[in-house]
């Protein structure tokens, strides 16, 4: 088996097998109704690619710089939470992955294993800090002075969860981590486990005694006053929030609806990338996740002006396959298709990517 | 079972597996093909919402003002038939979780508990009495003037059923009232129980024969002259009958297709909101009843102009599921959510709700 | 069983289980890929009703006046090909039953009884004859001749079959009439009999060796110098040809294809119908066939423009069911249904029908 | 079997049914998520014919004249490589059905029979040959002067294939050639067999070792240099590169996505058509091929203005169901389906069909 996995699909049917119901519910759930997850992959395939022929594409170079680092190809890894539950190596083995295949890795807050374990892991790989802000904001500084130390190259700042989404499955799987684990970002004991007597999710009541509610555009500017790292913002959604960000002068933009588990019913992320991106200009780099299941998404992305995207599920499924081996052989799957993509599209880097090389489905119903 | 009940529709399953096929497809069923009646559910996922974030929402006020009265939420419960066929308690149950909720409970002129056992069950309840006007206009006067004496806050008079709509299912089951229930708002045998020689759905053939299929807007007037209570119209579905509304002087409107009841390949009710929310301006308050399932519909139908929104079906499988505990747990999950979207969209209380929060799917397909 | 068939799907399904092989599917199978066939049933699920209240309509009249003769209402029957198939009495049974229902009939030259057989049978009943020119003239001047002699009331020309369409079901079977019928307008055995000796569809055999596939605007004149019958044409569906056949002076136009049975993916019919109607205003009266299976689809229609629909299949499944009194049932309950449809629109008759009662689906996603 | 085969899709049930899974796979599939592929079959269906009546129809002719060339009917045959996986007799049963109807064989360069048999088993057949250009371009050069000295009468320049399509069952299947077949074009060992080493598709690996993804538009210019034969380009899908196709003088333009195997998520074929047509006037002709299954697929693309239209995997399963009988009862079939279609249409010939034939289905909705 896995010797004929052929694209990441495969890597989640094995996932979807081996996994245990309470893990595999909490990865694989969207909020509510799971319109969002699942617009979140169906709306790719609404975009259309219109390739150009007969240009040398013998020479490709899928490399592009990010916050002025360069790496080997403009798709990263997303934060996702308590990855050891797919794989006993969890976030080290993916934070490996990454940094062997050149590409980004971003470490969630609430991870199953500590910053410095990562680091130490993966020292060369481009780490990126996801960040979730606590009611009690020592617990963020204590957090941010760490991944600066650490060598994180840039923090991400989560703003689509002020409390969390309803994911029907870890309701009423009363969610929770296996006891073996525990967040390892933090030391006290009320915060590495989850509270066993909260009814649903206990993950979402961990959210909503911890995680600071008020959170607002003010918090930015605090946030600047404690880091010299760039600041991104993931979650956005609507051009009028881009354009606050670009006021607020922060770094970047992950346009993301959570991978379809916050608020269920909005746009797939695809969908509202172009009206992200025109909003913002160039003032200020734009990436997306949200559905990334093959190298024509991360091209139509690119096209509708992502610098890059990253992938989530996907590479726990990787981990549940076989560690970081299987993440590696994610990434070179997609990296593969994307190059290919590039290749039949008469491109030979992402510079050659150009607007016109996609249109919505329905343009040719409008002529 | 029921302690994981995580959303409404898991009360529909259950009510699915444990009522008499008699009542379930009288509940269940809408009138002709049911394209309407799917339609009403499916039409809320074809509008997207645009969340906002980085928001103070930390303190969070769910409660309106409908008709001059505070109440807690903008969720209140539709008028719906014999709810003793779901459990004995029936309209009182209803009734009493709606009062413990704090909201508006409705009852309905074919109930199978009496005006005065509602209003005695449930006392502190905002009430609300829906109207059918019989051929004998007695009839109507009588049951008008025991709703205002039992305290009832409002009549909302059903305009979308001069005849009744054609359901198949009771067609085919030749639908009658189980023998221990009457319709309790009367008194005289011919009207409290239907009568068994009348082929295909023996309710079909009570309102034909009893009530006033000449009803027309200069009842409105008449209406008008035998009651103080605020008059409400429920079933407008075009913005024409809207302007007719607000010219004859009503306190309201329910945009509402009688759950795809009677006419069946109308328009789901949140396609036509805006249409009429639009026609009338702020002359009268429009509220919106159909296919409401979960807290993103509620705010979506809010976003378009609904000062509150009804449930009908939903509230019959919480008395199926366990009385008014079923119906309590029902309207705290569906509060609940409403919170969550509320806090994910960025908004404290109903009026920072603004119409730019939501696009129809098809938004960004013109680009 | 039958005394609960609620609605003319239900005696489809009946027909489904007891009808032979051979002539089920010849009477249920479109042709090509069937696009259009289910596009007719389901085109009219797009269009949607806008109806009106508080209107008195306690009188209702569903009668109007087609081509100068008053009907009981605006819904008669299509010409069918064998409907002996079905029923032993087929079209006498057919015709009786429109009679009873005061509606037209309309016989096909194709028929297993004659023009003489079915006006004795039903001497009341408004009936049309439909007419398929033969190479040989003489044919088809007797049978108008006759038509005329045993007074029936105007000439339904098809036009939309100079080949008959490929039916890959009649293909596959070698489609042939049972043995002990015949085509009873006709007295040669090579006319009363197909030719057993032909691959395929001997019914396309038959059509392809007798039939003038030479037929065109001229024949028209041809066909007003051997009549006095008014001469609808069936079949027109672009609005080119309605205007030719206002040029032509034909007095009546039925919008048809052929119940999906000539050319595959072209429009439902009544995708149409408007374009046709705006063609030709008031010059002649226009009709519909092709997917009306219940009130609603007729009461579409007519806002469209029909002045009268008709049904062809479901009037086989009431002969199926049980002869004349089947096909009197079916015709009871969509009268039923379109009556309902009237009362919940707020008409009182066909004149009260407007124009802005019925929109297209995407008229709310165009907002 | 086969008696009662009625369309080119019961040919494909039954291949199916009896190839092996190697060659089935390499046969049917497309790249990625196939959604090319299905959606170049489903795409004609959003295509509708508006047909004309009362014309005279009875002299119809189907032939068309193709880089003058006169043939018997605007459906020719597609390269498809390796065509003896699915009969002994392979390209040359293929190009000898080609030559009994009258119509356009075009050899692929990867065949199992070569340009020499394929002369001499078809001498009459009108025989182009699909070229694909090796990165030893002396390889390309004795193809071209071969199949000129064969009598082949245009070179088919694949430009959409600089690097292959990812077909996952192919990847899956690692798959090769059954070990009793060669690529009979060449002489060398690593030309006509597969390296069995490669991972994967080894087809895909022979591509990316032998192809020349230098190809570019001055390659145009060279071919020019070393023949007379006409060039046509082979996968153009936008009007920019038949703009540019069109300045380096090319012969033609066959629209196609190469059967959904190269690009996955480009558009249909028959969706880019006429924008290709518009873009090139009448300064050269325009082919298609892709999902063409039945003759009103072959009329619709007519209408859009392609000057004949070719076959790929109907060929295939005609040769798996009966080697040069089987193609030809395919050509048959849809030659018989597409004058049927012309007749239905009022047309006598392919100079009689006109733009407004066809629509798309949005039209009526826009009304
Ligand atoms: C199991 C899981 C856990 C996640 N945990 C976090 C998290 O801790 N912080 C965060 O910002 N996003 C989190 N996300 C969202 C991801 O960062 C990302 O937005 C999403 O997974 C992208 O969609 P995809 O899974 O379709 O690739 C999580 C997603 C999943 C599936
Ligand atoms: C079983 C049932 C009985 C109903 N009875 C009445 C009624 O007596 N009067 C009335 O105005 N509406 C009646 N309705 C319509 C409801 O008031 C309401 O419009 C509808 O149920 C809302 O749609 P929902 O069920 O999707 O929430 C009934 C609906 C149902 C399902
Ligand atoms: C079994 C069958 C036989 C038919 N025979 C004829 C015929 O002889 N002449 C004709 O003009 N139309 C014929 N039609 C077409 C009908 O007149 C009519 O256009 C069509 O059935 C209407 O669609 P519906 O079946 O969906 O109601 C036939 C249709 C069917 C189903
Ligand atoms: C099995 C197979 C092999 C093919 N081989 C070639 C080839 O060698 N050269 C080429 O230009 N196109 C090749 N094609 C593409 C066809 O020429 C053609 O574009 C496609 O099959 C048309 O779509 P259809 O199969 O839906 O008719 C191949 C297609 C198939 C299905």
């Amino acid at each position: 088996m896995g010797d004929n996995f052929a694209c990441l699909d495969d890597f989640e049917k094995h996932a979807l097998s081996v996994l245990p119901k309470n893990a595999l519910d909490y990865y694989t759930s969207g909020a509510g109704a799971q319109t969002t997850l699942e617009d979140n992959k169906r709306a790719f395939s609404r975009y259309k690619i219109r390739p150009r022929f007969l240009r040398d594409v013998s020479k490709r170079d899928l490399s592009t710089t990010v916050l002025g680092e360069k790496i080997s190809m403009p798709i990263g890894i997303s934060p996702t939470a308590m990855q050891r539950m797919a794989h006993p190596e969890g976030e080290l083995a993916n934070a490996r992955a990454a940094e062997a295949m050149g590409t980004i890795y971003t470490l969630s807050t609430i991870a199953t294993s500590s910053i410095e374990e990562v680091a130490q892991a993966a020292p060369k790989c481009v780490k990126w800090f996801q960040l979730y802000i606590f009611r009690d904001r020592s617990v963020t500084i204590d957090l941010v002075q760490r991944a600066e130390k650490a060598g994180f190259k840039a923090l991400v700042l989560t703003v689509d969860a002020p409390v969390f989404g309803i994911r029907l499955a870890d309701v009423r799987n009363r969610f929770t981590m296996p006891p073996h684990l525990a967040l390892k970002n933090f030391t006290s004991l009320s915060m590495t486990k989850f509270d066993d007597k909260i009814e649903g999710s206990r993950l979402t009541g961990y959210v909503a005694s911890l995680f600071d509610d008020t959170l607002n555009w003010e918090d930015i500017k605090w946030l600047k006053t404690i880091t010299t790292l760039p600041i991104l913002l993931k979650g956005i959604l609507t051009a009028e929030d881009a354009v606050l960000a670009v006021n607020h002068q922060v770094d970047g933009i992950v346009v993301s609806n959570h991978g379809g588990r916050q608020l269920d019913s909005t746009f797939a992320s695809i969908d509202v990338l172009e009206e992200i991106v025109n909003a913002v200009g160039n003032k200020t780099e734009v990436y997306l996740d949200g559905g990334i299941r093959d190298g024509t998404d991360v091209f139509k992305a690119l096209v509708l002006g992502a610098k890059m995207v990253f992938i989530g599920r996907p590479a726990l499924w990787g981990l549940a396959y076989n560690g970081e081996e299987g993440v590696k052989k994610i990434l070179r799957i997609i990296r593969h298709e994307f190059d290919t993509t590039l290749a039949l599209c008469g491109c030979c880097n992402v510079g050659e990517i150009k607007r016109e090389m996609v249109v919505h489905e329905s343009h040719h119903s409008k002529l």
